[in-house]
């Protein structure tokens, strides 16, 4: 999918910001970041990818469908452990780069293929020194799945899995 | 910057997503997506990258710092607007390769060069049949500051400099 197929060249910088008409522009690999926050707390839960069929379905269907890099292929989030996510509200960014999703959660109302709510359950210190090696603390710790039950297979497995949900 | 000098390649799968050390992910760029919400009102604000460099800044500073794309530069926010941003909390996912940061917004109280407090002002109907030219609609349209004052030149100019700030 070449960006020029949906960024027409004709598209002014105006358009694109003020305009009212949507002009997704994908990156050179075809795809859009994803910003998924909760409609009912605000809290981010994931981040992921869309490509053109991945956003597509998600308007036409109101559920969140992504594209996954490791497996290279569409991905209805929760095909495989039922963790659905129904789109309330869908926004995209001033020069059109970058989608925002507000969900409502199905099945066990996770996201995370840890099992957890949301994906980023680890806070980092602020005023330490250095980037790596600082020590994380967990913001979330409960899991409402059971990541072996719903995917069936071990951690190592898991980690490829991870974005067929 | 080498993805390996980030993550040694001993880390374990489960070192990643159920340890407690940060070993931040970048891509093959050498920059990590950033989620930017507010502290205050759990909204999205901005969506950024951060190179090693931006992200060291930021956990020493407090004050966040991003990678532009555009300069291919460092770039500490507000540098040229006064929109500052102090991070409140900053977290990490499961894979340990995306940030999501809480801040309080100085000067205008905007993350978007456009003037608006947040880059996702506009909303995409859900239940459409088209991805690209589906009509949006402003979610946000107030701008807490004029863009040409700010930066002191025009729209086309602007574009250029946007993720200066």
């Amino acid at each position: 999918m070449s960006k020029a197929g949906t960024t027409p060249a004709s598209k002014s910088q105006a358009d694109i910001e003020e305009g009212t008409v949507f002009a997704p522009k994908f990156d050179a690999d075809g795809l859009m970041p994803v910003i998924v926050t909760s409609a009912e707390t605000g809290e981010v839960l994931m981040f992921a990818y869309m490509n053109e069929e991945a956003l597509a379905r998600t308007i036409e269907t109101g559920e969140a469908h992504y594209w996954s890099r490791s497996r290279g292929g569409l991905w209805r989030k929760g095909e495989v452990s039922g963790n659905t996510q129904r789109v309330v509200e869908m926004r995209t960014d001033c020069d059109q780069d970058a989608l925002w999703l507000k969900v409502e959660l199905g099945g066990a109302e996770a996201c995370c293929h840890t099992g957890r709510k949301s994906c980023f359950y680890r806070s980092l210190p602020i005023g330490k020194g250095a980037a790596a090696g600082v020590a994380l603390t967990f913001a979330e710790s409960e899991t409402l799945f059971d990541p072996e039950k719903v995917y069936g297979h071990a951690s190592a497995a898991k980690r490829t899995l991870k974005t067929q949900d």
